[in-house]
């Protein structure tokens, strides 16, 4: 069996190569985002023209969005716990993932390779961090991972349950899992995890998510300006 | 263009040729179900054998759902109006439909065969109707079809809306819709409307999505008893 | 036992009081939605003040709308089953509905006042129709539907169940069903329902919904522009 | 303003004090759910009898479920971060939710009074431990969770934002979220998460909801046999 941490062949590398998002598998393409709108208007065709493209943009823009919802993507994701509660808080997708009750292979913790500093203004903002040494916080940040792995393997070498050990494991515990979901929803979630009102973690994910499938929708990409 | 009331090249007839469903696309394949399964154990296979179907027997009668959300369908649908009606009742679906206020084309309306007969208690069903001959009622629901339409015609004549004057045709309209949904959906879907509690048309559009999916995923069929 | 065609207390009647919508219950208040925000920032309040005002400005127009979830309403509504082919459409709604299968007492049929010309342009729209006198059309759709219940009830007494016997009823039949959404889906509801581009038969329930809504939220209600 | 940490006035404590949930508003009785069903045969009533009480009962076992949606419930849910991953899987409710990119007052971390082993065969479970000083895990668990935190207002005070130090505390941390969901979707809930196959933690959680919600629809708590 293959370990599942491995990210699958399509895949695009984030947070500093301690992360990733692959693209499983898809269904449908652009001709049949048009092919559903067209129901509509009784009509159906084979292949696309410039017409098409006028069509696309004007169900996008118009938010006409039944159409974008007959195409699926499936995802596989490895990120840090905390940017998973912000993904999961999105009910549309569908979700799996590594059961922290059922194993304790394989764990890894993110560690930054810079801080951001709190913004004065916005409460809930970060702001970059000029001119700053980062070595200090690192050592810190993985001194702190490392003895929470080992006070989690002295627990469970004692017999505790690995349901229970597992709280003692930070945030940053790297978690992975699959999730699929049709774009007129994966539009709503770069929105807003594309934005920069989300926290910059997060938001390394929406841009993977964009390089993947807008070769597999170029038209859509151009549309909703993803390619800028 | 292509009519969209033909039907796609993988489809399956009900209603004695009246209506349709036909099999558009798919994400996803049984090994996909067990993939997702097992990223809850931190693991991954390339191809099926024995073990699988144990896991997919377990996952199924054990009502672990969320993997067969990775599976998707993509059907199209010619149906009457009434049982578009119930369909539609079903929220987890994606829907794209002709609209009537678009288009005047191709409109035909559902004849029955065969009448039912109200049932003696059950309220809300109906039952078989032995040595009856079905040609007057037939008649009758005909003449009334034709005059429907005939008094849509000469509305549309005389200047009124498509989306006003559709309003006297007859519950039996046939629509034509696109419809996307999961397998876990799915399943729920056909537990309710491939029932004796259903009415017998939905009922066949639930059994010929069982002949469009079952050599598909022939083991979930299986497991399922959908062969019986 | 009463009929339930019959509205609740609080209602508003539309379509020339052919149709009406009702404000069965509600969960929640505007503090309910100021608390749901405050769980962010780890705070409650009890009462509401000018700085609330504010926060509530803030979350609709910067489409925080998770909070707005806690706000429920159930509305009974009676209109044609073409509104409701239409409503049904929305996705996120709880439905119940006098069943056509079970009952055949209480129909009605939608007879509209005016009725409106085919768009010169848009394929889908209609427009006014000016100094025109309706008395034809309407004695036309008046016979018609008098027509389509004589057939109903005739199949009916021939023994033909209801649920097959109903199909001859025209799309302009009445139909009484509840109805129970979040304030944030109901506001997307009316959005798209009460616009320009949508028929003005489901507009007018729209607008309904808005007159029993707004004395209960009445900020919210300012801030969306519903009184304008 | 009020601490939101403080639970509402209905309210069970669980996990040896250490979590609550509190139930903060409700939307409609079972004569809701009587009256919703009855929509469907086109008749409605004021008060109970026992002829409810056999509908209810038949609802409830032949999975008419849809009447169930118009009962709605507002919870707030003190609980563990690795309790809550578990609960927003669910994702028919609608939540809000302390950021912790936004505040970082108030922090406290779930303490166990008791662990458990875990289980010889079945790999994601855990067993009862009986005859063991649980002392030592303790305080082990309690120097770690007080030297993350101390880790925490470190990185705080040398300037590094919120969003990004949260990511050193453990999963035991504790958040408070409030929660909306109908009554068919919370049945679903409770039949996942009160059984032996869930995290005993969130099976606290589960035990408190059907006492919190037991008084207010007690035929339906009988029906499903929460008072066992």
């Amino acid at each position: 069996m293959k370990k599942i941490n491995i990210p699958p062949s399509k895949h695009v590398k984030v947070l500093d190569g301690q992360g990733w998002v692959g693209l499983i598998d898809q269904l449908g393409t652009e001709m049949t985002i048009l092919n559903a709108a067209r129901v509509s208007f009784g009509k159906m065709k084979e292949s696309m023209d410039e017409n098409d493209i006028v069509l696309l943009d004007y169900l996008i823009k118009n938010k006409h969005t039944s159409p974008l919802e007959h195409i699926v993507f499936t995802f596989s994701v490895h990120c840090p716990l905390f940017v998973r509660g912000q993904w999961h808080r999105h009910r549309t997708w569908s979700y799996n993932e590594i059961s922290r009750r059922y194993t304790e292979i394989d764990l890894e913790f993110y560690l930054p390779e810079k801080l951001r500093k709190q913004a004065p203004v916005n409460r809930q903002a970060s702001v970059e961090w000029e001119n700053c040494d980062f070595g200090e916080f690192r050592t810190m940040m993985k001194e702190h991972n490392d003895r929470s792995l080992k006070l989690y393997h002295e627990l469970l070498a004692k017999g505790v349950c690995r349901e229970q050990a597992r709280a003692v494991l930070p945030q940053n515990m790297m978690v992975t899992f699959w999730a699929t979901v049709d774009l007129n929803n994966l539009i709503h979630f770069l929105e807003l995890r594309d934005s920069e009102h989300a926290q910059w973690e997060i938001r390394e994910y929406a841009l993977a998510i964009k390089k993947l499938v807008s070769p597999v929708i170029p038209n859509v990409a151009k549309i909703l300006g993803w390619q800028d």
